[in-house]
């Protein structure tokens, strides 16, 4: 009898790597996370890409599963076309490592390379949050604000891999608060957790208690505390401004938000809501016709995604 | 012999309608520009445009050119699908008009419809100042401003033919100038030529001679006029910052600037380009490979580019 086909997806993130064996329904077949090593050079990473590829591999032979490609997700600018990562944050060193021919010679299987935030983006668009839109928009609001683009069902990847950076929309055009990306008045540097904690950091006259993280000071604005409240209903402004923008420039069907924001959803999304409506042109027709959603993968967009974009063909 | 064959272009416009007859390597074989009656009903302007394309056709046939199709250019929300005018400002009344069936009815041809902004950069892609590349954003900055997109030689339309509303980014998220679209901080609201003359009519403090229009006011800051220079030099900083969120999204080749702007090119561009870089994520991958270039199809941008939709088969 014919194996049922499955793709060994793989998604390098900047602690972990997610992996998973997905069939052509997109159902995730079996899925584990391994923290990805301390060694961050190009033979560390293959190799261990490489390793933790074959224990896949070896999982669908036992589970009467075909593989017929290896699907990467990695972080940084990535060059689909290519299947290189051309420049990658957490991947120090990294300049044009053609890790798609790498990892497909050593475990002897056609291969895709995507980045991760794309990926995530079509993994919600495929089978989470913007399940049967054609025009999507994805925010990811963790430590940094990351996103992706599906317009007409078409994956925007850009001139050079690197298109939906939409945390880094200008919110703040002047005084604007620096942002890791060197620029100013950035939506990270204003909507992030990292940014949350700082802001909270700067205004907490207290010495003791310390200021809270971000977790802990949805907590404190979930109890009631007006500092805290405030600080989530700023992100929540510039979120929407940000919505604005991109419903001005692409007119999507449903915006979705996912990341570790999504726990501060009460706090955060309806302000980014009310205000994207009021600022989008020609809010009756643009506006009015648009969902702002939840994602539903969690931290399997990236795998589910990446093996969404073999099976449904838009690698390019 | 086989007559060569071509397209009647019309681009409907505030005032005027712009004609053309397009051949399939992009070549106007002979343009005119008539002005558009005060008669707006439907009737009114489809039996002009009946007109009018009939008078092509008229002047195909003494040229020894085969017209194989109408492609028409209009304002407002179109749905390029369904060849309808969904809301049009210059169009009063006319709500889901199915303009492009009328007009191949009246005519006897096949007919597309299409936004006229989205025509323009479609027609600065194929033939104008962003040929040869595969991702480009459009600017027209006049008495508005608008845009239109193309990625990976996509135009995008969005889910209501509503993409590209360039002019109505937030560049001044607290407290920004009203803008006409009703929200607050558009692009639009600095950098236009309605908001230079009305911003300079507010810190105008002779009462003899009166505030310039933009027209005068350019002539003034090439003359050395230090707050006309001020007031352009803001609509730069403005328009870069919202070249660089379209660079941080969409990761363009290109961005092509059209409109009556060109004309204080020296003023306003330089400022906008050096704002954009010093914003665009990873300045050193995303914005040094860009470009910014003039337009140079001029007023024919969406008689030309209705045209190469038509000839390039990008049509829905």
């Amino acid at each position: 009898m014919k194996r049922q086909p499955v793709v060994i997806a793989l998604d390098l993130g900047g602690t972990n790597v997610r992996m998973g064996v997905v069939d052509a329904v997109g159902s995730v077949r079996h899925s584990v996370s391994r923290p990805l090593g301390a060694d961050r050079s190009v033979a560390g990473v293959t190799g261990e890409v490489a390793r933790r590829g074959a224990e896949l591999i070896d999982w669908c032979a036992g589970a009467g599963l075909h593989p017929e490609a290896l699907c990467l997700a990695a972080p940084g600018i990535i060059s689909a076309e290519d299947g290189t990562v051309i420049f990658s944050p957490n991947l120090p060193g990294w300049t044009d490592v053609p890790l798609r021919a790498m990892i497909s010679e050593a475990l002897g299987l056609p291969a895709i390379l995507e980045n991760d935030a794309n990926a995530a983006a079509f993994g919600e668009f495929w089978k989470g949050g913007g399940q049967g839109t054609n025009h999507l928009v994805m925010f990811t609001l963790g430590t940094g604000v990351g996103g992706g683009i599906i317009s007409d069902g078409i994956l925007l990847r850009g001139s050079r891999g690197m298109a939906g950076e939409l945390g880094h929309l200008t919110v703040v055009s002047e005084n604007g608060r620096l942002c890791r990306c060197g620029s100013n008045g950035c939506l990270e540097a204003y909507a992030s957790a990292s940014a949350v904690a700082e802001i909270l950091g700067e205004r907490w006259t207290d010495d003791s208690p310390p200021p809270p993280t971000a977790r802990e000071a949805y907590l404190l604005a979930a109890a009631g505390d007006s500092l805290c409240r405030e600080v989530f209903r700023e992100a929540g402004f510039y979120l929407g401004v940000a919505m604005a923008d991109l419903v001005n420039v692409l007119n999507p069907e449903v915006i979705v938000i996912g990341g570790g924001a999504m726990d501060a959803w009460d706090l955060i999304i309806p302000v980014a809501e009310s205000e994207m409506r009021s600022r989008a042109f020609r809010t009756t027709d643009l506006a009015r016709r648009l969902c702002v959603r939840r994602a539903t993968l969690g931290d399997l967009a990236g795998v589910v995604g990446v093996a969404g974009i073999y099976w449904c063909g838009v690698h390019p």
